[in-house]
């Protein structure tokens, strides 16, 4: 196996996006559980995502959702958050709350809601301009929940229209990324319900066009780390939410439910050339902290990435090379293994320190008293959440 | 196959409890659609639950869930629904929206919690006493997000513990109803995830603790009603909640996703028994019109029963049986199929109008202006939801 | 609801090839339960064949599997079924029974093994020639089944290598369809795991190239008429395998696990342009009947798919539009479940008479004594199956 | 967490039984590709199990399979056995076979069948009488394929009479197991498809008759340590079998799918009081190695129960206990994943050592010769399969 001080060199430029409203709250649809010290404004989302930032060095930039984050003044949001040592990344539009898109929105039959919802992504496309974000991403929150409710298909196309209006205002740097999901919060169908369908939509549309993987969109036993495969293949993975999840989108801290399938997602990352300063390819977390304490959980969350990327580029290439080649099957998959058991975590340790990191990053924010001051602080006024 | 005629006098007594907070709002995580007409108070929902049942025929009791219903007199409230044609049927309990149970309540370590948790209940106890409910529906939705976050079998044990002390409490004439669920709001493990588990706990409560059935609550691929079979046969079938899903606990009108299943699952219900006047199984709705409306979506979704379960009852049975012993398999599945296929909506029309309801209740409510009534008069105010 | 008078005309024509390989044996890797009259040859297999079309004027093609069906004459073979009034339709291509298959073949990483399996269907391409044939059916049995034991995108662009050798072949009036299979009998990871991985791989190919939908072959939950739809709309569905599952690849009688999704799926086909003289799409099954006598399974079979159509024909698609586009979610699925709900039976009993045919196939084909007549003869050689 | 020093005691005494099948071709029902070496013989079998003993010292019993495994004389058998250092494991009965069973054994609706797979059971017995086995397993390989075949509740209850009549013989020292499975080979319905079925049925039994658990036998999402937790807390986990899969009953080696689910299972195995001397769970294997060579596969198998025993015994309870009653969700997970991540490997390595064993059974293996020895001498002859 490779050692880790032959790949550590790689490490360095990682970054992990978050998002901003890990920070506030969130649930299920059964209760979004309230905690101290939640950010009420954009300014204290944005101090969180810094402070996660300053404790691992992994996460350099955090991403907006419009129009939970709408300010006024964008470019002085900008400053704030580059004076806290980060940037702004990936502008995220919503097209899921307003009541007229109760039944579609790029998708809709009314001629009207559409353009609506296209006029907010080219509003979407405003901010970046003035973020110097890259990336629009679109999650596709359409669909139907009865059999006959929609036509799928008259679906599909008026979509394909919709996203080839704001496609053609998406700058020379800029980038649409397009979410797949496999279910809700429609059940019957979903618009862009699989990697298949967002490809198809963005191929259609041009080369500043891509397909975002969230790891908790998919069918129960779907191979996820092949579809990276394939769509680094095809030059259309954009980005990734990351997340974990048991059973549907859990949205639990990436790399909680099946660290191993986090380990072979980053091994095919590696592979097909989506790691480091060649690669174009976004990592962005998209979680929800139901019950866990946020900030450390978004801490967690990029440790975890960290450790695996670490594992994933330990793994020895050529001996696995030269075991698949003899077809020798247990051969390859021990040497797969070796890197997914090797304890990383002394010798990132010791890394960090070398960089002028706390060793122990959850350790260093629990001692750090930030927590206890954003509680004692933060008191009055309506915390974020999902709207 | 039987006829119709031959069965019409076993649908006289059919009764489906339709829940109360299907007439409030109800919606995902993302979005809670508010809709024109929502009623603001326990006694509009009342209202449109009688409504149901007067188009019907099929619905003479609400099940009433607290905190989310609870009134200063619920004597009152039993002769308000008196005198709309209806009565108060399951009371529902909720342990999972104050803040004290975001860990857990029956369940907790902290039995302080535990405590306020069995209180609540035995206040739900004190308020079927005055409706005069016979069940004590408990959905337990409890559990982890994340591997070690709870001690899985301790938390089983307090579960147990917690259950009989609630048990005591029941009535002569009551009943203690245990729901299971596969996931959510929890999503690692939950405290009561199936029937197996439902029925250990029931089972070692007494003989008036049932499991309760929810169709939505089964891993993708579980044969319901095989368990419907097996909880019958087992004496412990206590209630359904219907409604239908595709992929997760969707919630959507009952019959709608797969009227297959809910003709096989009508099916086992009247091959074991549970169906008519010497049966105790209670079959109720569970439901969320998130897009729809919510009168008719209930009106449809009894309806839905209805017709299947007349197709269940005009199953052949000796016929079926005789295939079934011959070993005759493709002759012992048309026999199943041809019931299924039977199109009993024009009896059933014809049927209803003997009864002195509409022929056709989804058109006659649709012209009787009810809806436009209450969108008219239901102005201001909070409109209900789930809190 | 459209009458069925008015949509009997379309039936006409409806096509549905049948398997040669469903008369022979088949079973679990459990068990392969032989039984009374299973062919001994792939002529006996044709007549059986030509028995299901003489009872039903459904099934005018029988598709062979080579080698499993390879004769020396081929010109003879189609002259014998041509005599039964059948045609030879779909060659279905082997690469996974041959040892040197273990690992792979048309994604092997040794070249004399892809060029073996490339030869294979130069050979089928062959037997296409002189059958008659239009279409070379690949279902892409490869994958690993362990992490590491393969590199995925490396097979991935092998397959494209491969394909594009085998797809010069191709002749003008010929097509290659590309199967793809979720998992089994690879379990880590399949080749052609998905729609999407198909239509990426048959796009590169050419005009001539295009995706094969099986039924039994994707995920828990996946809407399958909304790749239906999806494939339509880009011109590339080539073919269905129908049969019919509950959990993975149960190979059921198509339409006995869940009728109401062959509905939605002849719903898609009628709505894209995918039934009727004008459209390119084979309609197959592709079955196992493990317990059930093979010849009526594949008559109900037929049947079935018949009885979904005409409901499907029936649909009030104008009705449908107006309720769709006045957002009425419960109105636009009353018009769909409506023509669902519909008993056809009675009229297409009538309706087949009127053509010649049988009221009652199934009653038709026990009654006459074809069964007892296979029974009897075929005593003795080896009964066909899976090889 | 504790040290590996501190726990490798309790390392001692771990034993995984093997089963004697493991050693046999096995495949999928497309293709059983055969390997050389492949034993012929109930001996040659059970030469390997003791190779895989030998180079671990963890499978000291191998289980046989009735009647793959018959000979006439058991008593000598029991002595090759132990002559080569083993001893002979559990019984595992087959009924579904014969072409009698193919609509049911212990469930038949005919009387003369049923008892025939009960004599069959009685015949295990008595080998057990001989072999000085502890436990009859049953698998019920039994069900239906499409509604209405059967009737599940008299089935059931057919099961119940017939294993009442089976476990009136089992001795005073002897116990029954009951395999419970989702799916396969029956599709539509299993008549033992859960824990719940199983649990129900042998707690009517009496106190000699327990569940057993394969890991692979559960639907989609399915929290199995859970399943673990339940059944010691009611005293009735009897056995497991262990495998992975990513999708279906897979029969991947154990721990190579999920490791960490491997992990979780361990953990709640011994806080359940599951392992160690005083516990009378069984583990063993139940895999196919379709692909794979089958003695490393085994060996393979046993060392990754072993490594995730380890973990499971290092895991610091006080510690996560602690966290878990201040409900600080991150840091009970810490905790929890602390002993997942810590590499024991070395230590492992070491610790066999001081065993007299290999320290690394893998390569020990691989450099002994044996492979290439079996390889040359077991030409000719019929390879042992699953029949």
């Amino acid at each position: 196996m490779t050692t880790f001080s032959a790949i550590s060199a790689q490490l360095a430029g990682q970054a992990i996006e978050v998002p901003s409203w890990a920070y506030g709250n969130s649930g299920t649809r059964f209760k979004v559980f309230g905690s101290a010290g939640t950010p009420r404004t954009v300014e204290e989302k944005i101090a969180d995502a810094a402070t996660v930032n300053r404790f691992t060095g992994l996460a350099p930039l955090v991403s907006l959702h419009i129009p939970w984050d709408l300010v006024d003044d964008f470019g002085a949001l900008r400053r704030y958050a580059e004076d806290l040592g980060i940037g702004l990344g990936t502008i995220n539009s919503n097209t899921f709350q307003d009541d007229d898109y109760k039944l579609g929105a790029l998708t809709h039959t009314d001629k009207r809601i559409r353009q609506k919802a296209i006029d907010h992504h080219l509003a979407c496309i405003d901010v970046m301009d003035q973020t110097g974000s890259r990336d629009l991403k679109i999650w596709l929150a359409e669909g139907t929940n009865y059999p006959g409710q929609g036509d799928m298909r008259g679906r599909q196309d008026r979509l394909a229209e919709s996203l080839a209006t704001i496609y053609d205002r998406i700058g020379d740097d800029q980038r649409l990324v397009l979410e797949y999901k496999f279910f809700e919060p429609a059940f019957y169908h979903t618009d862009v319900p699989d990697w298949g369908t967002s490809y198809v939509q963005v191929a259609a549309l041009g080369e500043k066009a891509f397909v975002c993987l969230d790891t908790g969109h998919h069918a129960p036993g779907t191979n996820i780390e092949f579809i990276v495969a394939q769509l680094l293949r095809l030059g259309k993975l954009g980005s990734f939410d990351f997340n974990s999840r048991f059973y549907a989108d859990d949205d639990l801290i990436v790399g909680a439910a099946d660290p191993f399938q986090l380990f072979r997602i980053m091994v095919e990352v590696v592979r097909g050339g989506g790691y480091g300063p060649d690669s174009d390819v976004a990592f962005m977390l998209d979680q929800c902290h139901n019950i866990e304490k946020k900030i450390p959980g978004q801490i967690r969350s990029v440790l975890n990435v960290q450790e695996m990327t670490a594992r994933a580029l330990m793994l020895d290439n050529a001996a696995l090379q030269q075991a698949q080649d003899e077809g020798d099957v247990l051969g390859a998959n021990e040497i797969f293994m070796d890197a997914f058991y090797t304890d990383v975590r002394a010798d990132l340790a010791a890394w960090r320190e070398e960089q002028g990191l706390p060793a122990n990053p959850m350790r260093a924010y629990a001692e750090s008293g930030y927590q206890e001051q954003i509680e004692a602080e933060r008191v009055g006024g309506t915390q974020a959440s999902w709207n």
